[in-house]
């Protein structure tokens, strides 16, 4: 079994302030899923231009100090809520248009966190799905948090990646991003740099700052260091440039070396 | 807590055969939930035009006999989960915009049957959900069936209401159709046919085949069927025509009287 993530800003625009497709980037990678040998598959996409300009004018997450606060976050958390759920509607329907048998799973339907990690989520159902041959497409969502202080937290992709990771032990995950994997300093401010074949540990990179600077989102660090987290527990992740013809069909053929390979030292 | 259902009939047109929204309907029932006094609320809404074409299409929930039928009934599958959730996510924004703070809970990402009976759902979260003020909205929908023969079913909001009002005990369900309530035979036959103020049994209707024609989708005779159930466990509801200005809101209001009152015979 393999999990494919799709980055918010591969299949969004992301510097859109209104949520927007990238409708051709979606038929595309749709299309290279499709003609592509996987047998078992799960799809995770990130929430974009569809999930953060709401998350963050309703601050999802941060301490609610007042009712009125409370109500206003609720409406928040609704928009945002509905909004990304249109996005994986039309993620779905360009798998669907591909003959591949997707089924969408709401995160915030049967996901809840503490303090912005999860903590309960039931992943049975989803196995079930897979038996059978569907591929379940989960994504960036947000969830209620058991935190009293903060009530909801925005739960990322990268974030239900991993836990999926950890529980259902794929052969590998393939981290579908707008770059082309991880430089050892940052590209932008140094021409020699260049792009790390394997990271296993921090260590490798030549200063750490750089790896907030790779993705203009400032994702990547997270990112890393949740990859470098299954790495140690044997479970090899690639982060591949998804914008490129066929990078996602030859790394769901099981090809390697096409963007930065994580794993343990071993 | 008051759990209300919106029949297909009333927010879709039923007789449509591409999926098409009721959206003037759907804003003045909206209105009306907003402008009613209720404190916690759940809403359950049917597929109508979103829902059964494909369901019947693909016979979802018939006999899988080969490969090639669980490979057509799988994609049937996926394309129904995709439509009845574009239609909760329209009748959540209608919701939204009437500054109701609605989230959408997708039953197949927390249910499943066996035999198209409900055999698993986990209701915490649906119940956190209204703990903070949230209106949890659900829908008919596709799901997993446990049984090897079918291993998908299609799952109506009737059967929802039920295990919901079941197992999170409401003051009352209310079920908003496009008939007045139950009649005590068959209006269009019988011209002295009268509308039943209160039922408690079967055996008050004067034959029962008439509850099959009151509604042209032959639902109403399930619906009474499930809402005397609920009766003999003291749940009471109400079969109201949600076409009228205002009956929604006066039943959110504790209005009775309006349709069809079922109830144990106490």
């Amino acid at each position: 079994m393999i999990i494919l993530k799709l980055g918010g800003s591969v299949i969004t625009r992301k510097d859109s302030l209104t949520p927007t497709l990238d409708s051709n980037n979606l038929t595309r990678i749709a299309r290279e899923i499709s003609n592509s040998s996987h047998h078992k598959l799960i799809v995770v996409h990130g929430a974009g231009s569809f999930g953060h300009p709401y998350a963050k004018e309703y601050a999802i997450g941060s301490e609610i100090k007042s009712t009125q606060e409370l109500t206003r976050k609720k409406m928040g958390f609704s928009k945002t809520q509905n909004s990304v759920k249109n996005l994986n509607a039309q993620v779905c329907q360009h798998l669907l248009e591909q003959e591949i048998p997707a089924v969408s799973i709401q995160p915030s339907s049967f996901i809840e966190t503490h303090n912005k990690r999860i903590i309960n989520a039931d992943l049975d159902l989803i196995s079930k799905y897979l038996d059978l041959g569907f591929v379940p497409v989960l994504y960036g969502d947000v969830v209620l948090d058991m935190d009293k202080k903060i009530k909801m937290a925005v739960l990322s992709g990268d974030q239900i990646v991993k836990y999926l990771a950890e529980n259902l032990k794929p052969e590998k995950v393939i981290l579908g991003s707008d770059v082309d994997g991880i430089y050892n300093r940052d590209p932008k401010k140094y021409p020699d740099a260049h792009l790390m074949k394997v990271v296993t540990s921090y260590k490798e990179l030549e200063s750490t700052d750089n790896i907030q600077t790779v993705d203009v989102t400032g994702g990547m660090g997270g990112k890393l260091g949740e990859l470098l987290e299954l790495a140690k527990i044997g479970i090899e992740s690639e982060i591949i440039n998804a914008n490129h013809d066929n990078n996602i069909k030859k790394a769901l053929n099981g090809e390697k070396g096409i963007g930065t390979l994580i794993r343990n030292e071993k």
